[in-house]
């Protein structure tokens, strides 16, 4: 989908599916036949529920797993806030492509099919203490770059990113959707020091000052305040929802690129569930915000979706165990 | 290995070996080389040092896991401690021959080989209230049974079980390692309500008060209390000690299973990891007493080795990005 404006994007987010209710119905259903104590998979339990809602199947399936990887260059990045030189973001690229990176492994080890997104890495945003990050149109593009990039036969999304500077994107998006100022919402990212941290901060409060008229509209600081790689997630994740396909989401940046569509509309995020809480320590603020329960908390803060990529494993167990399992009946088990 | 006396037990418990130091180091080293910021990978970079150690090399593999799951059949599943009749254990452990249960689909999954090992299924042990749970001989019996069952050649093993009423006798067996009585340590086991949970407790102290002068002695608190599938986790985990095999505990029962290890020496269990914490409350007191940090939380509480293989899918994550990682100066990515 091309969409070419702030209204376009609203739109296609404010009118979303709900999910098959008769679905998550016949599988929550079927889960209380199969033989174990009621209850007793837990989260696995849920997760094949939620599944079977925007799948649109009682028997939910994963034979297609999508991992997006987006990457992207900030004018942030020459202000001191990352560990790591602005360049990283293309070596990294190269690195995907030359099969080096952890999601390469992770996308391996969990049978899913990786494709990294490269927007525009050789040009960098604005400096957004400066300017709106992205224009309209270029925010509207790189959304739309997103949207494209879902596999529309995949039956579930992993979304990440690559891109240095990018948590002070993030945090600067947050405290514009859920308030609070920079130190609230910066972190360590990729292992700034203290001195760094409170470089951090203080981007992100320049960049909240100099936005503050945007900040009320969540595509508006998203353009302002985001990233290339962020607007693509948010494409990416309301292209799922559009296509009854259920999304993991990756950590800090990943999570903060997507919130916009659950200030959009209610029930916005209803078909993305967090892989993990990272290290990133807004991370847990942001989840909460959300009200995401993150199915992994392993002290993981790469990005690149490696959360989401592990979470894909422990979600392919729970739907293993629904469309497996024998029932009480089939198997004569005494159901207590 | 067939045991024949606590005695026999307790030598082979104390005097094992210390893993590969060398090894664990040279993958911390290597750790440090691949292409994410130091530490980024969080729990899957300890998980991968912790493989290296105790497989002793500094790339450790995961070719062959093993999942086993033991099942017995317990005396004091007679005084109403469960909320499914004991006939279960047999129909469940046919089930798993069917390949119906929850760890077969999980087993597949992980890509692990499943084996189930009844232990005399058809004759429970003595209920504890009134005897020792089993005699010297048929503890060392069982707990030889666990030692055989390990795959030599497996370079992972998960430890699971199968057994109507035996958390009931964990809490039993915890309350002998760690004090306390049965009220800090039952819970609500496959599902018992407000009235079994208050009968599993009385069972407990009455257990305890009956076998007080076998408390002190882990191995003879385990013969009194626990059951020949508690019994077998701890000989299988013992074996794995000594071929070199690290292990993922599953829950409560499994945790409660090899406690006595870590009682007769210090350091008894670092080849194990916790799998999972399980929604048992009691899981998380016996995992803080052993200082064992569960990888997964997902509120399971299944037993059958259910939260271990899980948690095999993150350890086969956290291996693969050890292994497959390009390093900074193979991707030609700038370090920072």
């Amino acid at each position: 989908m091309r969409f070419d404006s702030f209204d376009a994007i609203r739109s296609a987010a404010t009118n979303l599916p709900g999910g098959d209710a008769a679905a998550a119905e016949a599988a929550a259903a079927r889960q209380d036949t199969l033989t174990k104590p009621p209850g007793s998979l837990g989260r696995l339990e849920a997760l094949a529920i939620w599944a079977a809602r925007w799948q649109g199947q009682p028997v939910p399936r994963i034979e297609r797993a999508q991992i997006l990887v987006f990457a992207g260059s900030h004018g942030v990045a020459r202000r001191g806030v990352s560990a790591f030189p602005p360049e990283v973001t293309a070596q990294m690229v190269a690195n995907f492509a030359a099969g080096g990176a952890a999601i390469n492994q992770l996308a391996r080890s969990a049978g899913a099919e990786l494709v990294v997104v490269p927007l525009e890495v050789e040009r960098a945003t604005e400096d957004f203490t400066q300017a709106p990050a992205m224009s309209e149109a270029e925010f509207a593009g790189a959304v739309s770059a997103g949207f494209d990039a879902l596999d529309p036969r995949a039956d579930i999304l992993c979304i990440g990113e690559m891109g240095i500077a990018n948590t002070t994107a993030a945090a600067a998006l947050s405290a514009a959707l859920f308030g609070g100022t920079g130190a609230d919402w910066v972190g360590r990212g990729t292992g700034v020091d203290e001195e760094g941290l409170a470089r951090k901060a203080a981007v992100v409060d320049a960049g909240l000052a100099r936005h503050a008229d945007a900040l009320a509209d969540p595509l508006r600081a998203a353009a302002a305040l985001g990233g290339r790689e962020l607007a693509a997630m948010l494409g990416a994740t309301l292209a799922a929802r559009r296509a009854g396909v259920p999304v993991l989401l990756d950590g800090f940046v990943a999570t903060a690129a997507v919130a916009p569509l659950a200030r959009l509309a209610e029930g916005g995020l209803a078909h993305a569930q967090a892989g993990h809480v990272s290290a990133e320590t807004a991370h847990r603020t942001l989840l909460a915000e959300l009200r995401l329960d993150p199915i992994l908390d392993l002290g993981m803060r790469l990005g690149e979706g490696s959360g989401a990529a592990v979470a894909l494993a422990v979600v392919k167990a729970a739907l293993a165990c629904h469309g497996g399992m024998a029932s009480f009946a089939d198997a004569g088990v005494a159901t207590g």
